[in-house]
């Protein structure tokens, strides 16, 4: 298993030697290469975009699944399992996860291995834990430049794993096929913790824990998640979400799930959606990524640093037009 | 009344003129200010943005309602009621429309007052055609700043209309107090219409045409949405938002509808929501325009619409990755 930690005292190899290495589904290059999207050097970039521009032929042929849920819902066993299942069926799978969240040294969701022990084992996983935290633009880059390199690898489902707290939700759907949300049988509040919008995007719901004595408020869960489900527009792709229940403990609805995953590719893939999906998401994060990085330059620009402050404490204050303050700000930036 | 189409024919007052104009509630002067925050001419603009400056201080004190629905939910006949509702009260009101969709000649929901015959009629009462089409983000622009222009001229509820099919809402949510959704009961499918997330701002949904054969459905369809909303996560201002019907033919739940708004005032000014949520959405203008004019001005660039198309291409085939293609355009804009 790769070190990240380890990278820099190692001779570092030639593009080449990376993309060959990858191609061949070496794991310890595979990591290596990942560490060099995640990089903030020059060089380290300089070298991952053209490894990954060498690579874009042998991408795309996996299936990718965003797995989302609060804290406390079983995250790293469901994923575990889920991941073995896969396995199983003598299929590659990676884990990456997408955590903006974790620079402030709480909510982290990958902070080692250790919690996905046999998984972690599996000749056929890969899991990476999360990047250094960065601006969730920044973070959403490595995740998805770190999906490419997995698939040129040769792994046919990546499992993209994130916190289900903050904006980062958005960001994965944007870069999955298929999007699960894990959630625990409750009394109502059970949806407190998960952002206001992500119940809509996902593709399945799967109840957690429904074993024991939590066994029929997962049932009655299953019903009231239909029930508000049906109260949604219709996605576009026309696939129904469906509310499926599953235990670790009693190793149970696992298969339920990937079978559902199953049907959904079935699905879109006869009715084109797939594909056509890939290619808006693929110009979404084209076009994200410019207005980022053109926001970006904008801020950090010496004279917008000094102005901006005061104005938008006037525009606040309801002293200023937002757009005139606006307008203000850019007059500034273009004559400099 | 104002026909704004007069305006160029007539002579251009100074902007003192239109500020006090606008301070005396003039509406002829306070039709031609909008007109010229609508206005793309240069002159035009640099007028608007100075009598905005001077009127700023006048602004804030409105209560600021979003209205949105499908075509057919009956929006004009409900805005007509509720208007008069607010002008029997003595408050004076002013309704705006946003509408992009209108450029493409379809869609348009305020193409002349007429459809509001008695409310346009009304002293108390301002209405203002659509803005002529352009990007969401302009006419969101000419939107907010006309929202401001009213309450500079003394208007005490706003209601911006917006047709409930597109992107506006999420715009109308950004400039207003509260969010009113209108729906018609049916067989699941009323839904159809309405853009995924709409749902999910809204701070009342209200049926509407809920009299004779229509009641009783009615009635489910509330007892449906109450149950559906119960399942979204709780508003950041701990507002549960409302299920109300009413019926424009019958002449009923048009003070209920009131009554609600008049509570989550309440509500929102006692948890100190109401000002906090203004100084977010003004906050939330400043950097969305900013962001909007750096991404106009990129892709307007000569150099960027000469190779636009190839690497797009490339990104959508999945030839290039997202984040390389956005890198090239980057350095091809920064190095001109």
């Amino acid at each position: 298993m790769i070190k990240p930690k380890e990278t820099h005292k190692k001779e570092e190899f030639s593009a080449e030697k990376y993309i060959q290495g990858v191609a061949n589904g070496d794991i310890s290059i595979l990591g290596r290469a990942i560490t060099l999207v995640e990089s903030t050097k020059a060089e380290h970039q300089d070298l991952a975009q053209k490894i990954l521009e060498q690579s874009m032929s042998m991408t795309g042929k996996s299936i990718r699944i965003g797995i989302t849920g609060v804290p406390g819902v079983g995250k790293s066993t469901f994923i575990e399992g889920f991941g073995k299942h896969i396995t199983a069926m003598g299929k590659k799978v990676a884990v990456l996860a997408i955590d903006p969240s974790s620079e402030e040294g709480r909510g982290s969701i990958l902070g080692d291995k250790t919690r996905m022990e046999k998984l972690s084992k599996d000749a056929l996983a890969f899991i990476r834990p999360s990047p250094t935290a960065g601006s969730l633009g920044g973070v959403a880059r490595k995740t998805r430049e770190s999906i490419l390199l997995c698939e040129a690898a040769g792994y046919e489902v990546i499992l993209v794993e994130t916190v289900g707290v903050g904006q980062s939700e958005t960001a994965v759907h944007s870069m999955v096929d298929f999007f699960l949300l894990l959630m625990l049988a409750g009394a109502g509040d059970e949806l407190q913790g998960i952002k206001r919008g992500i119940m809509e995007m996902a593709d399945a719901i799967a109840i957690t824990k429904a074993d024991g004595d939590n066994l029929n408020p997962s049932k009655i869960a299953v019903n009231e998640y239909k029930r508000g489900l049906h109260l949604f527009p219709s996605k576009k792709n026309k696939w129904i979400p469906r509310v499926l229940t599953c235990s670790s403990y009693e190793n149970k609805g696992i298969t339920e799930i990937w079978d559902t995953i199953d049907s959904f590719m079935n699905h879109c893939i006869t009715n084109n959606h797939f594909e056509e999906n890939r290619k808006k998401q693929a110009q979404f994060w084209l076009h994200e990524s410019i207005q980022e990085q053109l926001g970006s330059h904008f801020y950090k620009h010496p004279k917008i640093k000094a102005k901006l402050n005061d104005l938008e404490k006037a525009v606040v204050n309801g002293e200023l037009s937002p757009f005139v303050a606006a307008q203000q700000l850019l007059n500034l930036f273009h004559t400099s």
